[in-house]
């Protein structure tokens, strides 16, 4: 495509070195903002620069926090004798949505892979453990992928708190709420089978 | 959506404003910047800061320039007796992007449009006069929609030309290339067979 702007240039590559975003959209939104006032760019950028500035990561659980610990960690309103382990944030987002949910979290940053060389040293175990250890805990739930490596992974930390007194649980397993049947995949709806249980009202 | 944190939130409340992203995709886009060096957030908004704050219209046509005066009217390779009136600097590009024209252009910022109170003292139509009364051009080519609000603007720019000894054209309407017939809609049918050409070799 041609510009005939070098700034106008820049300011799409910009926006297109964003995930999702393509050179079509990123000219788009560059015009967009020239059709607005100055204020308007400013009023994008500097949320964003000022967010990737001033984030923290809790110093518990390595939730992103606006303070040393998070807003989650800090609430004592929450019961503090359950972890629930996840992957990333993201999963944290997803989880408080459901308001099912009133433990505390512990980001591991990702799950045992051997294939893309993340060994269990890579993730934040060794601070899962000192919470273990702390000994408030009675329980910590799984909430890792149901993937080969998400199993890894719940199995190595399995094995690692055996040697505390805590109550090691997973995210339910089975056929979506809401889904049909014909749709399920073979592996989900044949475990399902298997780990049926009883009927209650 | 709970985000338990400002920082996070203000961030996607701040790309959310961009047209044509959401909430969810405001989201990815922090989370990518988050995972990503701070480098990578100063190297999107600099150029965007940048562009907003550098860009000029040029003098003569109005398009988006780096200079006072654009590289399209300060190519004196280009014809200079041809102007290409559009709309919006969108139109410029993809024009541009045919390679098929080689003369001038001339934005004028939007088209007469009564319901939307548009009229001709808001458009670029002064300084197009002014253009065509220094005596260089010898055609105006209107690169219009074929909308009614872009008919009438044409109509409107024809009747202010008369006075001048340059030629009125328009692009050729009918059916679009490599398009199927079934498919082009009536009215662009229906004027395409009133207008039909003489069958050329």
């Amino acid at each position: 495509m041609n510009f005939s702007s070098k700034l106008i240039e820049d300011s799409v590559n910009a926006f297109a070195s964003l995930p999702g975003i393509g050179k079509k959209t990123a000219l788009r939104l560059t015009l967009h903002l020239l059709s607005m006032p100055p204020e308007i760019s400013e009023g994008l950028c500097e949320p964003v620069l000022k967010m990737r500035k001033e984030i923290q990561f809790c110093a518990t659980c390595n939730n992103i926090s606006d303070t040393v610990v998070c807003s989650i960690c800090s609430n004592t309103a929450r019961d503090q004798s359950v972890i629930c382990v996840v992957e990333s944030i993201r999963d944290i987002m997803a989880i408080e949505n459901t308001n099912q949910y009133r433990g505390l979290f512990h980001v591991l940053g990702g799950v045992i892979s051997p294939i893309e060389g993340v060994g269990p040293g890579d993730l934040n175990i060794e601070s899962l453990m000192d919470r273990v250890k702390a000994g408030t805990s009675k329980e910590i739930i799984m909430a890792i992928s149901p993937t080969i490596d998400g199993d890894t992974t719940i199995f190595y930390l399995s094995k690692q708190l055996e040697a505390f007194d805590v109550k090691v649980t997973t995210l339910a397993r089975g056929i979506s709420f809401g889904g049909e049947l014909e749709y399920a995949d073979e592996l989900t709806l044949g475990r399902s089978i298997a780990a049926r249980r009883l009927y209650e009202e």
